[in-house]
């Protein structure tokens, strides 16, 4: 398709969030993750595979081969299904930890990753391409968190991980219920923080000080997993 | 201190790795990471607290507090100590996961990460933003991969993930040998897959395709020290 140079430019826009909730449309770049795009049937605004159009509006420092601008699905549901296992983001701020963690979820059956307000847009282009895709498969409902939590059925369990807990990989398990993961610089915030009912403690075999965000979610989600066999 | 015009060029050229090769010297950013440098002894060039020295030298988008310019260490022996764990890097690319894998290494007490000639630079200011300082705390020994592992002790045994393999869950681990993790596209070379003797698979519960290099490392490594309890 031939673009004009105004719809270049407010396609390039869509690096920030604002235009994208604005013009209701996002990014998706590269072959790969354009044709996953297509194939899962996401309507598809305009598909740009002209150097010098993509040039102008891909985020990438190497322009990719091909660029789509997708529709914004609506919003995904919050509402917590019972019997779910899920997680809840607090303030997740990098995109490849957002991203690393949609990809985990899909990979361990996690159907939905709730976040919030704070944390960065999952339609961030960064963010996407960190999912490898899994966005497609997993909803991502954006929730105030503490408003949230409080609104879960009574006797949900609240897991978060803390230095000081049972210990993640020998506590009992049920199969269902809200993990939290929190901020990269602070954890999880006090007010979320006193609605956990379980909190866990990743076993520190050496000399370092934390883990990833990312690195937690992982041991999280095929813990629960595991013993679900 | 005061810096000639020329020194705080010189300096700004420190995200490259051939200039650090050149200089012998490597870039530290923000208070944090600074402050563990200085109490971990490493030689200090030139710490900047001047927000114009800074901004002309800082590789982030936004500067600093304060920068240091540090003596890079003789490269880490290459030799693999017998009884130990490890990991092998082979050709990991993107920054935050070399970061996050340095990291994940010193939680669970693993004091080696063999990285491959073509593995990203440790020395990158992203990569040593990822490690948390852990990058103080782990040798990161640059070698050949497949003339390394063809240089170890008959018997040592060395693990790699694969989409066929033991369950990486229930298989029985000793407590030493040598972990591969393989490039974010193209996974472990053949060449070195040949010389891998236990092939392990990371199960998957859910739809996604595949986990995240610094994912399948955070498994990997919980997965052999827990059980030593």
């Amino acid at each position: 398709m031939v673009a004009t140079r105004k719809q270049l430019a407010a396609w390039a826009a869509l690096k920030n969030r604002r235009d994208r909730l604005e013009q209701g449309l996002f990014l998706v770049e590269g072959a790969k993750l354009v044709a996953e795009v297509q194939a899962a049937g996401w309507p598809i605004e305009a598909l740009l595979e002209e150097p010098e159009a993509i040039a102008r509006v891909s985020t990438l420092r190497t322009p990719p081969e091909v660029l789509a601008v997708v529709r914004l699905p609506e919003p995904a549901v919050s509402d917590w299904e019972p019997g779910s296992l899920v997680f809840l983001l607090d303030g997740v701020q990098d995109p490849g930890n957002l991203g690393t963690i949609v990809r985990t979820a899909a990979w361990f059956g996690i159907n939905t990753v709730f976040c919030s307000t704070d944390s960065v847009d999952l339609w961030q282009p960064k963010v996407l391409q960190a999912t490898m895709g899994a966005f497609l498969r997993v909803a991502c409902p954006v929730v105030d968190p503490v408003v949230w939590v409080k609104g879960l059925p009574p006797e949900t369990p609240v897991f978060g991980t803390f230095l000081e807990g049972e210990n993640l990989f020998t506590a009992p398990l049920p199969r269902a219920g809200v993990i939290i993961l929190g901020n990269e610089g602070h954890g999880i915030r006090p007010e979320l923080g006193a609605l956990v009912t379980r909190r866990f403690t990743i076993p520190q075999f050496g000399s370092g000080e934390s883990l990833n965000v990312a690195a937690a979610t992982v041991l999280l989600g095929a813990e629960f997993r595991r013993r679900m066999v």
